[in-house]
């Protein structure tokens, strides 16, 4: 058997110029490499030896070459054995690694992250662990298209636990984050000769934007003080509603409404698709129940780690009806497989453990003091702007006097370093009044205080 | 403001009647909830101080309802604060966290997994551990569609030292598993007006569902002893190419095929998709360098750790060119947005520690060692059987003598416990000649010996 070319020392490929010398073919061949930048400042080179056994030449001829590309300032030299590649003018250079930060305004509240400074980041890591020791090897193969079987079991007992959700663990799909899940959804309805998804005429852009180019069409449905209205649903195949925390409105679905909405489901056959981003949020009293435990076939529950743990993390799950669940998994199976295992295998265990029923316990006071730190200062501070919606999530809505002007709202933010967004880039259809949609949970604690300050002072040039 | 609901112990959402007693309601809704398989046998009950704070209760009424449920069974505890739900004949029972176990046949040779029982678990838990703890706060927020910049750093330097391709970090996007990647091709593809995406006459079924499911239509071009028939090309938007190690046959792309498939693809401003699933396993010889670093601009380049890790990790990664790589990312953003975070810094620190370097070396001359195993065995016991295609990779290819019968093979593999695969089951257009395809890299270390044996065993009832 041939001498293997991985004896040693970091891999390199390199193709060899035929028809010249082997030594200059390798010089060559290095020079090249560093110069189009795909050998990068930085990278260490194998050692002579290792080198030589790769390539079938004599190690003579590797030292050589080496101490050619020395001589010519293309490698540069530590120590007898760390040969690397130098910083060859217009060459890349390699960056080491390092935290990433994003650009971000001064004071960022606009609604969509959570406190992540808060993340359990200990707790997380000792699970991750955890899944890696306990994982079977069978585990590490490709697996159950659904998501991983304990994490599928430890969401059900959760979701029927907290919020309602009668579901069986084989129903569940496990996705990367609730936008795939609504991709999953729209592109198996359209499977199924589906044409059209309602939406609320409020609501996050990109839903519509992933809705249709899964192939269906949209038709927004109004909304008034008790959320969707109903009455005015169209003759859909599905219907998109945050029905126990309304984005951007911040209401809830009425009660009455709620049964309503489950009978157009039934009437005419169609799914409820169920969007409880934050339905884990509630400060005044137990949050309401999910639609879908009132009717498990016509409803598709979407819950998320986004907003309770980490958008990162892209985590979310979906409650299923029975013959929605196959079109689902045979889309999932020709998208994205499956979710990474160990992070599945991680939730299962800081669900089943209580470790995420602690954080939110944590998370829900300390979101709502900073709802209640809000709310006073605009009180105190522009009595003028009126909060609406319920004590709920990490959000609130706020109406501006009439006639304040979107460019005016823009503009003014964007002097105080406010990140916050105009109601009306949550509309669909029509026009909005003038308001502002603010998210409370993204600053740092030390940094909340100040981004609070700068929107009262923004808030009160506008009013 | 009022008492929280979420004072203590585990969550519990339940709706009370109105209309009748506060006791009468909690007890019906704790029954409700238990009978209807809501909460589980084994749910461990909130605090009756705690239960009774959520919903606005006296606590001497959830103690009454707690003994109640208590004396009709509903409930059991086993100290005076732990109270959880009863097995109640029909209910649902809470499954223990457990790691699950697949059905596989006794002796799993199919291709397609990697020897995952020689994942290097402690590198990767130690891997994620400083993941969880490095990274930024603004890391764990919503990111960057294409991927982590640092783990986008590492996969452009690796990618250039080890498999010749020339990218900036700027272009790569890293997925969830090639299909994922090739899902999201397929319908930048075909949101740019294109049509067809040729493939290569054997490969994966699954390819070719997710390429038509995604919009495209396929055809298959022939192969011969050389690889993709070049010259039969039809007049195609992409090709999807196996160059490396061809996915069945285990051919290599003749030297001079690919020059004229990158001429080709120039000349039909084309995309050549260049599925690298296993380019790091070759041991003979030094791998080839990709198609891509050839001519960058016309070839995307996939590559995975699927194969070199295990596939349960979902990561891989796309070389893209400039012109798709805006397309690929707005569906990347419709579809799951981006891969999860700590993975990915984890998968980052492992290649720009020379982890992966490591783990390669030490599982290529794992494989060598049982591909050797395997072919002696063959060449001293079957030696009709004709093995085909070059040293690499984590599959052979047999040949069996002309006129064994595809039932044939099925029925004895299945009589012997052996899981591999016809050559049929890759055919896409035509007949295929009798074959088997064996995954060598599957079956841990201490069941390989006796997987070759029932093969040996197996092929000899067939010639």
């Amino acid at each position: 058997m041939p001498k293997s070319w991985t004896s040693g020392g970091f891999e390199l490929h390199l193709d060899l110029e035929p028809g010249v010398g082997r030594r200059a073919a390798l010089e060559r061949s290095l020079r090249e490499a560093i110069r189009s930048g795909r050998l990068a400042a930085g990278t260490q080179l194998p050692s002579s030896r290792a080198l030589a056994a790769d390539l079938g030449l004599s190690r003579g001829t590797v030292v050589q070459a080496y101490e050619q590309l020395l001589a010519e300032g293309y490698l540069t030299s530590r120590s007898r054995t760390h040969t690397e590649v130098a910083a060859v003018p217009g060459a890349r250079v390699r960056t080491q690694l390092r935290s990433a930060t994003n650009f971000s305004v001064p004071y960022d509240l606009a609604p969509g992250n959570p406190d992540v400074s808060q993340f359990p980041r200990s707790t997380w890591a000792s699970a991750l662990r955890h899944a890696v020791t306990i994982a079977a090897d069978e585990d590490l193969r490709y697996g159950d298209p659904r998501g991983h079987p304990q994490l599928r079991r430890a969401l059900a007992d959760y979701l029927g636990r907290v919020r309602g959700v009668r579901i069986s663990s084989q129903a569940i799909v496990v996705c990367t984050g609730f936008t795939n899940g609504l991709r999953l959804i729209a592109a198996a309805l359209r499977d199924r000769g589906g044409r059209v998804m309602a939406v609320e005429d409020y609501g996050l852009p990109f839903h519509v934007d992933a809705i249709e180019h899964a192939g269906l069409r949209t038709e927004t449905v109004r909304l008034d003080d008790d959320g969707l209205v109903v009455d005015e649903l169209p003759n859909a195949d599905a219907v998109l509603v945050t029905a126990s925390h309304q984005l951007p409105w911040g209401t809830r679905l009425h009660p009455a409404r709620r049964g309503a909405l489950v009978d157009w489901a039934r009437d005419n056959n169609a799914i409820v698709v169920e969007d409880d981003y934050d339905g884990e949020f509630r400060y005044d009293r137990q949050p309401i129940g999910a639609i879908q435990g009132l009717a498990p076939e016509h409803v598709i529950y979407a819950g998320t780690a986004s907003k309770s743990l980490a958008p990162a993390m892209r985590m979310a799950w979906l409650a299923v009806p029975e013959r929605l669940l196959e079109p689902i998994v045979q889309i999932r199976l020709l998208s994205e497989r499956q979710c990474p295992t160990f992070e599945q295998l991680a939730l299962a265990q800081l669900v089943d453990g209580g470790g995420l029923d602690r954080h939110l316990r944590r998370m829900r006071t300390h979101y709502r003091k900073r709802r209640d730190f809000l709310l006073d200062a605009l009180a105190t501070s522009v009595p003028q702007v009126r909060p609406i919606g319920i004590a709920a999530g990490l959000h609130v809505t706020l109406l501006l006097p009439d006639g304040t002007r979107d460019d005016d709202i823009r503009a003014v933010l964007a002097d105080h370093g406010v990140g916050a967004h105009p109601l009306s880039d949550y509309a669909r259809a029509g026009t909005a009044p003038p308001g502002l949609v603010i998210g409370y949970a993204t600053p740092p604690g030390h940094a909340f205080p100040a981004a609070v300050q700068a929107l009262v002072t923004a808030l009160a040039k506008l009013v």
